[in-house]
């Protein structure tokens, strides 16, 4: 059986040369069939107030106007994602580096308008991801390096969440024939964590049951209720296994030894 | 036997956002396999300009410094590309945007410093291009739509001329065997013209005698002669036979019924 990694990771190790490029080395000696989804760090709001951009919230949500889409386009899509893929290609992995919208990968809908106006957002559907061209790259020996942009199928661009891709990455290459595939969250914690302040209280298991439980003793607040919710619910969809743990242990999060494993 | 076509536009093209969306258009309609090699324009320089960045030039020749590398890596890698390959997938032409890092498509030597450092600026040889991957992906019914961005193997993209990407992914291609490749070089001219005041002048066919004539008697001069020289040197190198001519009329270039065909 073909097993492939869905491996996540966001602005904390983006924004830290040192950081990305250890991991980088760790994520390019990995076994297996591999795939790269990465954030956006602060680079992007960075460019944008260069630019003279005001970032725009409402809610606490960021809103992607058509200069701030420029911008995400600009930063995700080219200076970070070119760097991940120089990185590898440096490091002996043959990355290819895409967005939602190359090879028509992952499609998206521009995000309706009900109470906010998020912008060129873009939602994506597990059904609507295109698995088959990414296994053909896989099977041509190539990792693909995903960055947090779609397309809506018109000629624009759309910002779509990285969690979001990869989950819905993973949950399309699960739906797939003979396929074993992992989701592999990178974050800045050592897992989910039963303390907050203790970073030795990594809760090593979830499981659907468990969850309530966590839920209902307050064990597990804010905003990782979400985050456990999705990969429940991606292991609902058929991926193998979620980890849940910090990027400096990717080698271990791969072979389950470390961070919080949803099951 | 499979044939190929490497289509190139510039700036004059990509700068017009009316000329861009015709041409894609008619792009995207052509015919078998085709790659699409895209060259920067004026944006690098407006925003380069807008983040503040002085363009350094030495004899007339730009300096690609570290934080320019950032902004022709953002804005062709990232901005220009994506816009293209959105707008193709819109034309239902299944476009794969690529640098030369990705896949190890297009690796490159920074160029060596002689009379000028002209910084992250990268020379390629066809024979390092990785043409079985390009055929991969063609296979894979994909169309790819490279920047004019390389990579040096050791973590650094490079700048380089899309003029030379095309020409060498051209004959990297054309070394294959049971491969017909046509190149087609997309200008602001009808094509090489006799008299640079006339449009109506245009060569219809030049070859490597006719060549030498037609410098010999001033008729083809300044930068229309590397021009013609590397086209003639594609041809020497198995490209079937290039054509030089402007973008309005791409179907009629692809057909050999317009522009110049240097054989």
């Amino acid at each position: 059986m073909m097993q492939v990694s869905v491996v996540k990771i966001g602005g904390n190790v983006i924004d830290d040369a040192r950081k990305l490029n250890l991991f980088l080395h760790e994520f390019g000696c990995l076994p297996g069939y591999k795939i790269l989804v990465h954030g956006g760090g602060k680079v992007a709001t960075e460019v944008g107030g260069r630019l003279g951009l005001q970032p725009n919230y409402v809610n606490g949500r960021r809103i992607t106007d058509a200069d701030t889409l420029d911008v995400v386009t600009m930063v995700y899509g080219g200076l970070l994602n070119k760097k991940i893929v120089a990185a590898l290609q440096a490091a002996g992995c043959n990355a290819i580096g895409l967005t939602g919208a190359d090879a028509n990968l992952v499609p998206a809908v521009k995000r309706p308008v009900k109470d906010v106006d998020y912008g060129f957002v873009g939602d994506v559907k597990s059904d609507d991801v295109n698995a088959e061209i990414l296994i053909t790259l896989l099977q041509a020996g190539l990792t693909p390096v995903l960055a947090p942009l779609t397309h809506d199928g018109s000629g624009s661009m759309l910002n779509t969440n990285a969690d979001t891709i990869a989950q819905e990455v993973a949950k399309a290459l699960a739906a797939g024939k003979d396929l074993s595939v992992q989701l592999i969250y990178c974050f800045e914690k050592k897992g989910v964590l039963r303390d907050p302040a203790d970073e030795g209280s990594v809760i090593n298991q979830v499981t659907k049951a468990g969850f309530s439980d966590l839920v209902a003793d307050g064990i597990v607040s804010g905003g990782m209720i979400p985050k456990l919710e999705n990969a429940l619910a991606a292991t609902a969809s058929g991926v193998e296994r979620v980890m849940i743990g910090p990027a400096e242990q990717l080698q271990q999060l791969f072979n389950g030894e470390a961070g919080t494993t949803v099951i």
